[in-house]
């Protein structure tokens, strides 16, 4: 049993504790939130120790790894301490907003970086991970277009915006790992945004709405399209279309109902309202794969380059959104 | 060119008329109805001439064939007029109502039958025809079940229910034959009915929703559901299953056109809403297949002893409806 | 936290012992099986004791209810005993097979078969469940026909038929409840039987398919289509049809991925295999009924009168396929 | 009744001529084509008068409209002559491939260009022509996010490529003039491209896969992928999103068939196999379109602007491919 410590008990903290306890190999030690409440609701539910300073978790030796659920800003201090104690890292995304301090903390980690994983959940949903896996035994041939479509149910709160790096850092960082995890490293990135939905989202200097292609260094394409706003629910989309074929990860619902009556036939019910519904299963997947990393010993994937690297995209994105141009990556 | 003249002129005999207009091998020579504006808005159409008597029809060497699609109890004086004059026959369903009258028909006319296609038109609609092709190939194993359902989108008046001879012989007797044609001769009927739709229809002593099960002479099931009324169109669907798998014939809109929005999605719009939307392809595929019967001089498919066999099973589901017993069929 | 004793650790017995773990409201106290293994496997994963007879659990007062998860035949006793000692019960179905004995349970515990909850998994499935509520909120106007698909993957052993108590009582008896479940009580049963899979089945003196009719008291009708083997899975659907339009719950897949390539297009991966993989979700929603019944000490339902009149259903369909005749329910 | 002259039998010459054939408000005159066996065989089919050169259908006074189904080079000779002679004009895209030609025309006809009619026959399929009438009653709020997916099922032979302006001109010009329909006037276009199916194509110098976005002036976005060779047949999709859900036009199959398997569920035919198949009923609805605007003397939809500002946009996007740049339009 790997004895896991949580660090920050906000609403992704939750989640990440819900998936420590549905394992069967590691249980649930202690957890850390500065706000003594939110730390002890958790610890109650699952039985385990309450913190309102990481140090405990971090200097306890018994603890194996450690789940950064915190806010962005202290991922990077949190990260660097817990591999310099030996322990692993499940870190949610992004890394840091700001590319230099992500790269600072390289330089200062060096290998040690080989023990974090990134939360980039969705490389973990069934369906997604299907796609991926068919890909990879070649059953569409070459994959040569990627389509994605990624649209949140409602926009967040303006104050949000401003301190969660905005949409391509924020939202479309998701997207942007996806492509990567499709097409490997990426050549060229051209953005376009549009302001549609939220005047409070223009006012805090973001788009609402974005539309990006990628291409690979192999000469790939993709497209990402992002909306802050969605009515039918949480619009989750991929194809990979290739040489023999397309594979689509559509849309999931709640119930295989479908109605039909005078006005319309065979309707579904809204999909899935947002990521809680949608991913569980894709943030428990990513838990195991996590457990099994560390019994292995064996570097995680995706890992810290890959939050680098989509970290980069994002801001490749935003760099072309100002500019006009497509942006070679380096 | 075969040389066709249409024996009837009201809304079955028109969609009969514009399927010769359609065919490259085939024109309408002259068409009968007793009623001449009828007539004469037919000819008018397609550039034939027009008759209120069927004889100069019947009489006219230079006509290959006759479309059969008056009123019932015509059906059988006009057909042995046109084939004892060595007319091919095209003969809407049923042959008759009686079935005393249909075997007495066939004692006159014995092998002249084989001259006559019966209006089975729905052996001919694209998907199910494609079923019955791919079930023949093997792609399901033996056929070991085979589910029909089959609304029509809103009751008729009473008084057509006085005259068609009821649900079993005007509505399934369409469905009879399509399991007919899946499975070869039937052995046993069965017959439940409703009446949850129309005070008329009881009144005239029908039911208004029926469901029939078949077993045929090898042992194979089937299960056939009727409604008079269908909120959404005219459904009508099938699906056999085997050893090997199952094939679905579906519904089908017209257009392939999904709207997603916050109480429902993926819905598609309401089904064809009759079968002059529904079959229009299939009334076609029959004429063109009556074409080719006239061109080799073959028994057309399917015939008159199909027409016999499918009011044999009406009978039986109404027998059975009276006495709540499985019939054997002789 | 209601403490829970399970009485049988075979498969089923295991489903539950996982209901009860991931229940927030539940504990599972003790468990029961005569094969020590079994017993103490299942006990060890969820921190309960372990026995070898039944008796512990019965006679412990701090066990609220049981699950009765052992052979069919022991069904009636073991749940005699711990209603008499005043637990609740969810009893797996059938009660028996031999509506005497089930008859004579009725006579001896009267009312205290209100603590009897049948489980008929079935009805809590989310889409199954979903169509109920919908039907009841009027969405489809009056139900008036309602068409159940239900096919296992695979044939048993023939040996387990012989104890099963056949197609009837074994399989069909879930459609059974699914029909009572939405058309209430049953006037008319009418069952047509096939041996078209097992040669070994056929042997042992059962149908591998069939086909049930029903009408409701209130004239409503049904059709239930089974068969011991299906190619593509565990094939569960139903479809409501009323006046407004229909509701269909369709059959569920693992993922949404849908391929399309030169052969065939938009094609689904295979349905869930069994009834673990489909139903899990409806084991976890019946038992969380089950424990707001205990909590709110009313009746659970389905209750043991449901559990009596599916197998009253099953016999009559038995009984019709025998004599061929429709069997009305008394 | 419209009397048509068909200017250029080919391929796309024969499918006007069908649609004229099919028409209850026109008739086919005259045919001409370069290829005397060629014009003989259509005048033949639909019995009008075959020529060799263009100048007897211009010349007559009778023919009151033609259908230019020429080879690109020659279309706006034949355009401007026909305006000339007070003839109505549906002219195949492009208008031509050099914009300078283009507006040469433009500035010499003048408001004769506004009797052309632009053959963007997509305009007029049922399901994009449902959408876009849906979008426009409200039905999904603002658009604000439109996807086309538009893909040949095999590459044309590399001198096509070379004689038809390559994929922006020749292939995404329906998809550019589809974006068009919905948003109105496009600001700003960027390019993708790549070279991944067909070495001949890339030595022809022109890309065989390719990714475009586009910003509308009032704000909306949209993505086009192209891709000139597709497993699976004729991918022909569109997706509107907006305020209020969105609204898709799926690809299209010609039955309503689907197979379960062990191995796939509810896998579809292929979709059509190419234009031929899929856009049918939309030449013939663009056909009715043409002959309503002939019989009332109204400006037809669409335009001859239409057409110019779709090639506007192809070359805009050709520009952004050699430049990496984003391209404004005037």
């Amino acid at each position: 049993m790997k004895r896991i410590g949580l660090l920050g008990c906000g609403r992704i903290g939750q989640v990440h504790a819900a998936s420590v306890a549905a394992s069967a190999r590691a249980e649930l030690a202690a957890v850390f939130d500065p706000f003594e409440e939110s730390a002890r609701a958790v610890a109650q539910a699952y039985g385990a120790a309450a913190h309102t300073s990481p140090e405990p978790i971090l200097d306890d030796e018994s603890i194996d790894a450690v789940i950064v659920a915190s806010p962005t800003p202290t991922h990077i201090d949190l990260l660097t301490r817990a591999v310099q104690r030996g322990k692993g890292v499940l870190c949610e995304k992004p890394i840091d907003l700001d590319l230099a301090r992500v790269d600072a903390c390289l330089d200062e980690l060096g290998e040690l970086t080989d023990r974090v994983m990134l939360g980039f959940n969705r490389r973990f949903d069934p369906s997604f991970a299907d796609v991926r896996a068919r890909v990879a035994t070649g059953e569409i041939g070459n994959l040569e277009q990627l389509t994605i479509i990624s649209r949140d149910p409602a926009a967040p709160p303006a104050g949000y915006v401003e301190t969660s790096g905005g949409l391509f850092r924020d939202m479309m960082i998701h997207d942007l790992d996806m492509a990567r995890f499709f097409l490997g490293d990426v050549a060229e990135v051209t953005a376009l945004g549009s302001n549609l939905i939220s005047p409070e989202i223009a006012a805090a200097g973001d788009v609402d709405g974005a539309v990006v292609t990628l291409r690979s260094v192999d000469g790939r394409l993709a497209t990402i399209t992002n909306s802050r706003r969605c009515a039918y629910g949480y619009d989750q989309r991929l194809e990979a279309f290739g040489e023999l074929g397309a594979l689509e990860a559509r849309n999931q619902h709640p119930t295989s109902v479908r109605f039909s009556g005078a006005q319309a036939t065979e309707s579904a019910p809204p999909i899935h309202h947002f990521f809680l519904d949608r991913y569980t299963p894709a943030y428990r997947a990513e838990f195991e794969a996590f457990v099994t990393a560390l019994e292995t010993s064996e570097k995680p994937s995706p890992g810290f380059g890959d939050g680098r690297a989509a970290l980069v995209l994002a801001d490749a994105a935003g760099e072309s959104l100002r500019t006009g141009r497509t942006i070679t990556i380096g």
